[in-house]
């Protein structure tokens, strides 16, 4: 830690296939313009027990940068604290600020999603208004992608290549008996349907799979699901059906709960991790058309399968975590990297910064005219948007026949 | 249907990642020899309704049967049904045998599991007494590699290879937060261990994950699981154990059920499909440990992602597919080809046939001396014998980014 200025970055929120990619991205920037690069363990409620360390010291060679590039969840270690306003309370501020300075840090990158984008906020405002010359920035991530300003966010492109190769998959499996069946897939996307609406790129040309997806931005009743069901199911034996698990009815309440449950919310407001969609429809769906059905759940496998990431979400990833660096080292301050699509076929992209002040605290849902006029799928914009998303393979370094990580700081062991 | 002789081929039982491995073997052998070869759809059963079909009008060049080697899933349908003994009912022999004769059938190949076997046993034996020249020939596959008479069965190792796969990536993905935590990953087995033993691949150099392995074989008590897993939590913040999901108490009674419930059977006598080992698992040691917990089932993934198919799981499934037709050409009937190893290290099997009666209906369990003597995981002979089973990549052919598979004769549209 004797550089004379050093870059601290940190992981926030839920991890994803990219969020480590992105980090190499910042380190690897950094590294390069002879920084010293300091990591947060746990994000920024780790630096209040002043965890933090040089990354340097782990990170020794380009081979440790390759593996890091690939390794699933989030190295540094992650949290979910949502910084106060400073006219709630200072302190938190006073602290971070003591500690920046003690660290010889320069700029401030997190890697995360609109809460996190949050947190970079109001550390670049406050800086600003205390005269700091530090600069904070955010790194875009999350598999949900729901961050507004950017065409899209690393994370999603590998979770969508896992839903759809998956989605294929079971589709599949759920054919090979001579009975009628319905399966329902639980995906994640609380408030968003860019996951669940992913899985049609599992549809191939001889084959229509998922036949309907539920988005929790086009509600259903149960009577018009049901009859969906039964009208495909007069055409063929297996139907498969891709579930949000934010999938609701009109009235609001959620396809995962009773109608008159209390949602429970976290500390940044948001509706408590829901499961029990697909298990829901599939109880209903047996009992009101006598079929078998079967709820399957991707649960975390979505979000850390780093085995089938797509390389261009994690070139992207690293792309975007090494803007992070430039934009600080030009002054910026209060900022983020994104995405501006130029073309979708072939699909060109430009690299941007935005006002984080557009970012935060919103989220951008699937546009209206991109969902199909029964509610229950999505149409071919939806395609041609989440297509190039997913190509290219980011094959692991396998060994011993498994896909090879690095050591996790966060091993806890 | 032109030929003097064909070859019948049928596939029986839950799919696998290497079912459609074994009918390429079939087919590639067969069709070598210039037999013709006929495939049944949806198993024994869709024979009584004269489901079969040219398989060579489907598979028209190498480049299909190599799409049909990495597609999940059975390709011709499969079924459980399971054969009367002909003493109880003789009318579906005499159904089925004059199938086989209008259809100028000189062998019959049925790919599946020890429920399969019967079905071919029986055939065999019938024929025999009948003194019919047809010869009744099993080609080994299950995913829980419980088959007698075989080192292992095909299906096994790529299943083998998503779950320690898999494991090692929730493993990472759990530990991101700065709090203790439990994850129950449940895998599938009803009655043996080893898909669920195979998560301990998942460890390497610098990780031990799982911490801990419930088997069938190896029944705790929820007090002695509660115990270890608060004193690894002691040493650790993030632990995972791989659930079985046949996992069970000492009385016998199912971690996933309530002790007194009446345990469902299917056709075979067998215990019907569980869920629920990993869920009350969660739930009871949130309770009384007071920590986060995740339950997390793999689900049929674990038997469908091709995507991660072993590669020496596929070559084998298609050499042993091969090795029924040549046993069936010497004139053998009532056998199955199987797997002897010869050496863990390196890795060397060899062929052999063996009598399928003393396959058909047993389960091969895991071996005393493989559990660790705590009940909670596996030794190292476990390690030898299943780490030379998920060796080496089958990767897909990606056609837009994601898998591509041939057209399933069983998607019913």
């Amino acid at each position: 830690m004797a550089r004379t200025y050093n870059v601290l970055v940190g992981q926030s929120g839920g991890p994803t296939a990219a969020i480590n990619s992105s980090l190499a991205g910042v380190f690897d920037t950094a590294h390069s313009m002879g920084a010293g690069v300091l990591g947060m363990r746990y994000g920024i409620e780790g630096l209040f027990d002043d965890k933090l360390f040089d990354l340097s010291q782990a990170l020794r060679s380009p081979a440790d940068v390759q593996l890091l590039r690939q390794t699933p969840s989030s190295y540094l270690g992650s949290c979910r604290y949502k910084l106060p306003h400073p006219d709630e309370s200072e302190e938190p501020y006073a602290l971070l600020f003591d500690l920046f300075e003690r660290n010889r840090i320069s700029a401030v990158l997190y890697i995360g999603g609109n809460d996190s984008m949050d947190t970079i906020a109001k550390l670049a405002a406050y800086g600003e208004r205390k005269g700091s010359a530090l600069r904070f920035v955010g790194v875009p991530k999350t598999i949900d992608n729901d961050l507004e300003g950017t065409d899209h966010t690393p994370g999603y492109g590998s979770a969508a290549k896992f839903i759809a190769t998956s989605v294929a998959e079971i589709g599949r499996d759920s054919s090979v008996y001579d009975l009628r069946n319905v399966t329902f897939v639980e995906i994640m996307g609380r408030n968003t349907g860019w996951l669940a609406g992913s899985s049609v790129l599992a549809s191939q040309e001889h084959a229509v799979c998922p036949d309907l997806i539920l988005l929790p931005e086009s509600p259903v009743t149960e009577d018009a699901l049901t009859s969906r069901i039964e009208e495909l199911l007069g055409q063929m034996k297996s139907v498969v059906v891709a579930v949000s698990e934010g999938a609701r009815r009109p009235d609001g309440t959620l396809m995962a709960e009773p109608p008159t449950s209390a949602i429970k919310r976290d500390a940044f407001g948001h509706e408590a991790a829901l499961s029990g969609a697909s298990r829901y429809l599939a109880t209903l769906t047996a009992a009101r058309l006598g079929v078998k059905t079967r709820a399957v759940e991707f649960s975390t496998l979505q979000r850390c399968a780093n085995h089938l990431a797509s390389a261009t979400d994690l070139e992207e990833a690293y792309a975007l975590g090494g803007m992070g660096v430039l934009a600080a080292l030009e002054g910026k301050t209060g900022v983020i990297p994104a995405i501006r699509r130029i073309s979708d076929q072939p699909y060109m992209i430009e690299y941007l910064t935005i006002d984080i002040a557009s970012v935060a605290n919103r989220e951008r849902t699937v546009p209206p005219d991109w969902i199909r006029t029964d509610g229950m799928g999505v149409t071919d914009d939806f395609v041609r948007y989440a297509r190039p998303l997913v190509q290219g393979e980011a094959l692991p370094i396998y060994v011993g026949g498994l896909p090879h990580h690095i050591q996790m700081l966060t091993w806890g062991r």
